[in-house]
């Protein structure tokens, strides 16, 4: 059972925008049991369109192709299918009411002729109504491949593929088995882990496949069992990752794909009744949009100081100017200040701080390229480390938001 | 003078990484004229590999692969390559030395056998010297077609396609020129724009295309012109911005891709020796964390309260207990209170404020799921407009850091 993804759009090709509908169809996918086969990103041309459905035909049996059914004139999706399927265009009542609705509703003015034209489908297409936008999604067959046609808007595709298109494909097809497990590791390389767990994986069963995802300062290591057989792989898995964990325990921080840290900090500090806050500079408020973009985040998540200039560390943190003028403003003794002044300041139980020197030049502090304090209040204690993630700028904001998360996380495992 | 851009990786294929390379490398061979045919997505699966190359070959010439070279098991590109061309790995001298001082010089440990491996390559290759990581690049010949393989980590990626791979194909290839323009808009939807614009982009000429490229409240115009005199494109396009500019003039905040409107508000900032501070609520510290991300911004931008709870508004941001009764905490008079709160304390010229409720729950307000404030601090005025961006979360997030970012750049423009 295998699928191929193909995203449809100059912008892509040219770099402008970056393709993130495939990996969420991907997942998709994979949860009930489909392999992607290959993801294609292709322009809007179309004679490549056509070429590349008259290859897919047959090698899989899922097309699913998003973009190119906007209501402008450089999306030609809808025609293409025309020709492919030999097929003409109608209007859809249903789907023009719907449009009329969103247009005269929300955007309260007449439709245009182009909102119009969003209502016209194949004869042949079973449509997939969008309830999230005004461009509908098709759903064709021909032999034994389906295609499947999505808009490229990434809410209207993920509101497509939640509620239409993995209902539909999970109907009509039988599937195999497939489990994943994912171990989230924190603060160790990858070769390093290699080396750590080298027997272990070259004992591992044929059916379980590993593989390693390295980004600043984590690890994730992703088994993958396929079979036709669900208890047995579950069974393997579980067995695996007991083994795995004997290796490398103290660098593992959790187990689910979908929960990255900043997730499961929230589940402890959700339980454990606690509240966080966050004084960021060089982070410049990262760690907090991470922490607040979890739904439910109010219940723990206090605040932060984005204390961006010196001056702000001052007047907002009650940082110490003699401090600051005798071990400057990336040290740890300002960034224990700094947690300990948000802490004060917002009445959180903890809080997290960051300052150092993203670069690429010096800014206001003396302290080298790279260079990065981070502290951590508790109820009792403050504690800092220092670090130097080198450089480029984006990459030491990276590692500083990821090392500060780990921090605070393995304090929570001392408790 | 076509390419196309393969990146490796079961982690793509499940969707548990968003493959953010192609759209680098695609752009980077954009500018110095050599257009990206397909991006294509495949398992780290040998057979795959292999018939990817076999189709690839003569169809394309030059050929792109990331991913697959790291240190790990799971990492086979360079055995697929020796099979492909028919070669064997040889230990390179330089690379040796050059991952033996990363690993003892910053790791402060020995090689490993799995360290060591990393500089073998393929006899017939060029290695591409990876000063950014230990996994070096190559560039092989076959035919008319050339393969050239990087790591799949982006710093690394990102640093030999700057300093190896562009620099080589530019001495290897003649090339056609591509001259692109970008419109950026902001607050206007992709249909009602190409309404207005309808009579002038059926006049353009035959060798420039247009794209739409929308987002959460703003929508990317691209013009593309092809040709072989650069003068002739880059005057056509002048003049059809101009033309453009006539009909949208009030909704164009700037021309330059590379220019999102943090860095021209950055700019402007800059340039008139003036500070902002934000206060965010619902946004979260998304906008602190969008302007920080630019180097030099600690020339303008003072910082930022994340007042995520009640309390921490009043406690902070000074905004009076009464009127949080009165109005409720998602409302335009706390939404004034908080830029004015931040303005004070940071002492800014300028201050954005957002409250609202992302969902998807309702939280501490009694305000409608998506409904959102936001809050415009200048120095002698403050105004504040609401909004309703809906569901989902991070819609409702993403829109109003847009939707904040284009009033304060009208703010701007209005002086």
């Amino acid at each position: 059972m295998k699928a191929t993804i193909v995203t449809i759009g100059d912008e892509i090709l040219i770099g402008q925008i970056v393709d993130t509908n495939s990996s969420y169809i991907a997942k998709a996918l994979d949860k009930i049991g489909i392999a992607t086969h290959e993801m294609l990103s292709i322009s809007d041309d179309k004679e490549h369109i056509l070429n590349t459905f008259q290859k897919l035909q047959n090698e899989v049996e899922v097309v699913i192709i998003t973009g190119g059914l906007g209501p402008t004139k450089d999306d030609i999706t809808k025609k293409t299918f025309c020709d492919y399927f030999e097929d003409t265009l109608i209007e859809d009542e249903a789907v023009l009411l719907h449009v009329k609705e969103i247009i005269e509703g929300f955007y309260k003015r007449p439709i245009t002729q182009i909102n119009r034209e969003q209502a016209l489908v194949p004869t042949k297409a079973k449509v997939l109504f969008n309830k999230a936008g005004t461009a509908p999604g098709m759903w064709m067959e021909k032999e034994n491949t389906v295609f499947i046609s999505l808009p490229g808007v990434p809410f209207e595709m993920k509101y497509l593929i939640d509620n239409e298109v993995i209902p539909n494909l999970v109907q009509k097809f039988e599937r195999p088995y497939i489990v994943h497990q994912t171990i989230m590791t924190y603060g160790r390389g990858e070769s390093l882990i290699a080396e750590q767990i080298e027997a272990w994986e070259d004992n591992l069963p044929e059916f379980i496949k590993l593989a390693y995802l390295p980004s600043p300062g984590k690890v994730r290591l992703r088994l993958t069992a396929r079979g036709n057989d669900k208890e047995i792989l579950q069974n393997e898995i579980k067995k695996q990752v007991q083994l795995l964990d004997l290796l490398i325990h103290e660098i593992i921080v959790g187990y689910n794909e979908d929960e990255p840290i900043e997730v499961v900090l929230g589940k402890i500090l959700t339980e454990k009744k606690l509240t966080l806050a966050t004084a960021e500079s060089c982070t410049g408020g990262k760690i907090a949009a991470l922490m607040t973009a979890i739904p439910g985040a109010s219940n723990y998540f206090k605040g932060s100081v984005v204390s961006y200039a010196t001056q702000t560390k001052i007047d907002v943190l009650g940082v110490s100017k003699e401090v600051i003028d005798k071990y400057g403003v990336v040290s740890a003794e300002v960034a224990k200040e700094m947690a300990l002044g948000v802490q004060k300041l917002t009445k959180s139980d903890y809080a997290i701080a960051t300052t150092g020197n993203a670069g690429p030049l010096k800014g206001d502090a003396d302290a080298e390229l790279g260079a990065v304090f981070i502290a951590i209040a508790s109820p009792n204690d403050v504690f800092v480390e220092e670090f130097n993630f080198g450089q480029p700028r984006e990459k030491v904001i990276d590692r500083a938001v990821s090392k500060a998360l780990e921090l605070i996380y393995k304090e929570f495992l001392k408790k």
